[in-house]
């Protein structure tokens, strides 16, 4: 069956790649063909998401210009700042004559940019054709392919045309390997032991800070002797009244005792994601919130029915609303997204959404994190379940936290 | 003197706005009369440092398309996703008719984008004129500012020019308030109280993650009675060979005996950021290492001596320089930069360097990160001072985490 997570640290090296070598030839492989069908002579990648999925790649240096160039064929060539260039090779599986420093001189500058020297480098090296034949995909919107990238590339380049990847790379990623899943199994069992701790240390009279040190220690520990990773996005509680709005994060003022607080985290092994949501009451909750958690849990049954291989995010949407459209209860956003490799500030994959128009066919190794939030004015409720597609028994889902579906309730 | 971090704590509900609202008034004075000198019309602000400077909004809302729409003249109007607009008032000062939320059909679209409705909407209410001789800044290299974003306003304006920011907002930030010097004294007592706990847990056998755990608890606790926010960038740890190379982040690998560390972290308040960097040898350290830090505590001896009102970054830099130089090291790195408010991925402001040809005169209230990395083939070195520039006694440095400044050595 899968993995244990035990065998799996016996067999890498974490400082090292957490893949094998040819797990990333095939992933490059994949993308070259994608690109070939696309028409593009070479793809600019920016995200640091699919850097690493691509390369190993993992520092925190993505608030600096850096890129890795695929041509159509051939291999793919990493650009970063000197400083971080040095060590690229303990984390990204290519050879050192393939990862390529920019000098310091070239950070924040107002006349001369990072891009001015990798496009120039790019062309020389061969890896980006500059003819008027050449197309070249850049990730228009990858968080950290800044809008002076863009326009320094393009200046660089006297005849190739530049246009939009459409998330290539992150369409790639969409269907994880074996070892991916088992990633992710990993980071599930670790959102789930942080969720449990989180839910104990919510009572009335905590500060909200308190409450996020420890679901932050509980994260870096991990699972089992694996440690965690770092989140994408911080942890997430709105609490009280400001449990109507959803990005809210934390303050250093106690939790209220009759006040429900919505709680979202993700559990994290090798980049890999498994966010998880739930709420909590201090005390016994209001009928309205009652009444809405009770209608939530049953349309997160209704989606998690229908979202197997060869359905569509549409079909999971409208099976979520017709359920809890039976209680009165209507849902304007998404109920949920494609999950995987995450980096600040989002861990999602931008690439399917499990909402009304989404007809993208569902398959076996897909994941998600089906999010049911329900903002309202001056309260909220929010449940998760971040699941893989057709892993579990009868191409049902594997639920990757399975923690109870309910509001959490505290007296 | 300063104002004590109780007295901040009684006069503030820190759910809602950090700062008074004058203090949001003043801000965009200054940020309007700096538009009039570049003879801009508007500035479409998209940094989420900035926002929170000019507004107070506070949220992780930025892997989405947002922004402040600031007119040269007249109230600047807040644009977001709805779900997230409909709590924009908790944290920033506007009135909600300034607050926009742009429909929820516009995320993760490859046809249509949220900058379409922004442009619009902006160009409606009259804070963007689209005439030819408008002029709207956008901020070229902001991290959240995609290149589709960029596109997308650009389509939506027939007449006016869009031109770079070159960091506007971020270049009013460089001198601090008297209460955004209190803010970063209270991260300073955080980031001490961080790194206390951190070079105590660095011990052989432990994992890095476990070392992580602790920081990032200590972190959120924060200091006294006043909680800790997150860090735009999380703990970094580099250790024994990788410690050549400053921005990896951490494995579940042990630390060794007879290896070091950098660890590099941030204490932070209401988005106030101070960063912290220090070494621990684990058993003897090595004489090369030992000759290193040395030569690095004189040439911060000799940085923070230059570093006053009227000086320049270019003199801090050479004094630096001329101090490691005469031990034969050479740093090719700038040797500091400005810092203030951050989110991820970066707490630097873009702005100040402290480095060769940095000739901005320096003036009391600056904040500066002082930050000393030595990565060599193998090993690394590293010691910052996080300091306010003019606010110590006859003009100097007020170290704001004053801890020793030598390789911390642990047996």
């Amino acid at each position: 069956m899968t993995t244990s997570g035990g065998e799996l640290m016996e067999r890498e090296s974490i400082r090292s790649r957490p893949f094998p070598v040819p797990e990333y030839l095939e992933r490059l492989a994949r993308v070259q063909e994608a690109m070939a069908r696309s028409d593009l002579s070479a793809l600019v990648v920016a995200d640091p998401a699919n850097l690493y999925y691509l390369t190993g790649y993992n520092a925190w240096s993505f608030y600096m210009p850096q890129c890795l160039v695929v041509p159509v064929r051939g291999e793919p060539h990493l650009f970063m700042r000197e400083m971080d260039a040095q060590g690229a090779h303990y984390t990204a599986y290519l050879p050192v004559e393939q990862i390529h420093g920019y000098p310091e001189d070239l950070v924040h500058r107002p006349d001369r940019h990072p891009f001015d020297w990798i496009g120039r480098q790019a062309v020389e090296l061969g890896v980006l054709e500059d003819t008027p034949s050449a197309r070249v995909g850049v990730e228009t919107d990858a968080p950290y392919f800044s809008v002076r990238s863009h326009l320094a590339l393009r200046a660089q380049l006297a005849s190739a045309e530049l246009v939009d990847s459409h998330e290539l790379v992150n369409w790639v990623r969409v269907v994880k390997s074996p070892l991916e899943q088992d990633k992710l199994r990993v980071a599930g069992e670790i959102a789930q032991n942080v969720m449990r701790i989180a839910l104990e240390h919510v009572e009335p009279g905590r500060r909200q800070c308190d409450v996020v040190a420890q679901i932050q220690y509980a994260q870096a520990l991990g699972a089992r002797k694996l440690g965690g990773d770092y989140p994408a996005i911080v942890p997430m509680l709105p609490t009280g009244e400001t449990a109507g709005t959803p990005h809210l994060t934390w303050s250093d003022l106690p939790l209220r005792p009759g006040e429900a607080t919505t709680v979202e985290l993700a559990g994290v092994y090798h980049r890999y994601h498994v966010p998880l949501a739930r709420t909590v009451s201090l005390g016994p909750p209001p009928a309205e919130l009652r009444r809405c958690a009770d209608a939530v849990t049953e349309g997160l049954r209704a989606a998690l029915e229908e979202l197997r291989p060869g359905s569509t995010g549409h079909r999971v949407q409208a099976a979520f609303a017709d359920a809890v459209g039976r209680h009165g209860y209507v849902k304007g956003s998404r109920v949920g997204y494609s999950i995987g490799v995450g980096y600040p500030p989002d861990w999602g994959e931008r690439t399917i959404s499990l909402r009304s128009g989404d007809l993208t066919r569902l398959q076996r190794g897909m994941a998600f994190h089906v999010i049911l939030g329900m903002w309202m004015e001056g309260w909220g409720y929010e449940l998760s379940e971040p699941v893989l597609v057709g892993t579990g028994p009868d191409g049902a889902v594997e639920r990757l936290a399975p923690l109870p579906q309910d509001l959490v309730v505290k007296d």
